[in-house]
């Protein structure tokens, strides 16, 4: 402290897992986190992204024998627990990545296996993140933050102080987490999905569906809404 | 790809057309963008203005025959319209700026004439964007977005993927907007208006004005904020 | 104009008064502002803290005869205002902190006495920032902004151009607050909080608690969702 561990993060070459839109941004930031993607791996073939990257696409037994570290670039946590655990099965290592120190300045940060954060992140003090979690672009973390497995985390999210986020969420861009105590932390449980720009005050169950301000499930926000187009 | 597509960006010299608050934003950033503000294009004298930064404020009619590159500085999409037909009428040539690539890690992004994109934006993958356009400080685009001509994106707006955003729009300070799919893109109708903060999660027809989260019609909202008041 | 004033910013050494989550992020951001915290100022000891950093944490009377430059670093507007007045009873220097101006391209800002802006923070012309005053990351304040003193304004505020904001308010973090005109500010008045998340559409009256989008005084915010939830 107040060093940021840079060792282990940022692996000279990288295999990016999918091959859409996340994988795409991610290809596009080789020169920001200083690492080489040499391809994508996908089941199906895509002409488009190859011309645009220059780079093979091919199925993940093509690649299983002579890998790079792999970064796992799709949004859904479901799908990256499914392929991590197929992946671990192998044995194939994990590419994980931090920004640069000049554009991270604050933050002596811990990633697990596979977690990716992306550019003009901001983070606090005391923040865990575990494997295969996609932190992107213009997001703030606050203090004592802790973050699951698979977790994905849009931009521009603004996760607050003594917060809980378990393993495979989805926090969905521009959406804002509000603070804990240090006795009562704000937890998003297990398998959430908080919505586009959704505003939460409060703690959430496991496999809760959130949105609006202040964040309802959606189911609810849906009869609410009915409720006021007749009053 | 991934080199970030300068040429043709960033003048050495500008005229920024109008002289108010967007107008002083961007002259600050001459360091930023590496192009010097020669002076201001404006019907009427500001003292002001001219006080704080040195620059000349003129008429239209008086840079007409030496001009600079010139940058629609203004927040009004139908204003941008009307001045950018006058402007090319006359044949005069248009500035474009987008940030150092070091500021500016992702994107192989494509604007048109007399677009301005400023710091701390954050873009994905084939991004397209029209005309004088201004997309200002921290705004996150997504991947798969088409930005039409004279569009407003003000400080602060998450833009997720597969968005389409048609001409003359403004979308307010905050705003975000959720992701479509390949097939069915959120569209945001031609001169619309996206209130501060407004959260939009489907899309809209043209001409709409709204706000909330998830955002409605204003004038429904108006409604419903009655109804509720004497619930 | 438009160089960033720098003279009297950033202080070689520097106290951080308070020593929890807002004390810590500072702490970390020494090599970006490039000032060294020696100590933190704090009445109860925390060993936990004097290990993560390795400097002392004392009592306020411990420092008082031979003090850094003193940053108050804690959120609550009332604890700053009580702080200060001490230390100004005393007469002991107070630090004030702006980014590299690599780091905030724009703005010819002007800030009182103690106080901070953290990185990634966007600012317009003509911002006028009080004593004391918090200001974290992924901050927009637009253009004819007026910050009064001992405001905290957390991660993720978007504030627009024609603001006005009292002394002693809390914006909470990614709230958003539109845009007024220059004959008619928004205003948030003194000592108001303003919700995570919430979006302010017109002025508040002093010590306003305002949640949601649009904004409304929390009461009534309670209020209107037990009418919903009957509805």
């Amino acid at each position: 402290m107040p060093a940021i561990e840079r060792e282990g993060y940022n692996p000279r070459t990288c295999l990016l897992y999918g091959s859409r839109g996340q994988a795409l941004s991610i290809f596009m930031e080789e020169p920001y986190f200083n690492s080489k993607p040499v391809g994508f791996i996908d089941d199906f073939s895509n002409e488009a992204v190859h011309q645009a990257t220059g780079l093979p696409i091919r199925p993940y037994a093509a690649w299983k024998h002579d890998p790079a570290p792999i970064l796992l670039s799709m949004g859904d946590p479901r799908a990256k627990r499914a392929v991590a655990e197929k992946v671990d099965r192998d044995g194939l290592p994990w590419a994980r990545f931090l920004p640069p120190r000049m554009m991270m300045p604050v933050a002596a940060i811990s990633c697990g296996d596979g977690t990716y954060v992306s550019h003009f992140a901001n983070a606090g003090h005391n923040v865990t993140i575990g494997r295969h979690v996609s932190c992107m672009a213009l997001v703030s973390l606050g203090h004592d933050v802790t973050i699951g497995d698979h977790v994905t985390i849009c931009p521009g999210v603004t996760i607050s102080g003594y917060v809980v986020i378990e393993d495979d969420c989805f926090i969905g861009a521009g959406a804002a987490i509000t603070n804990g105590t240090p006795d009562r932390p704000i937890v998003i449980g297990e398998g959430s999905v908080i919505g586009t720009g959704a505003v939460v005050l409060k703690s959430v169950p496991r496999a809760s569906r959130m949105i609006g301000n202040p964040a309802i499930p959606i189911r609810e926000m849906a009869r609410q809404r009915l409720a006021m187009s007749r009053a």
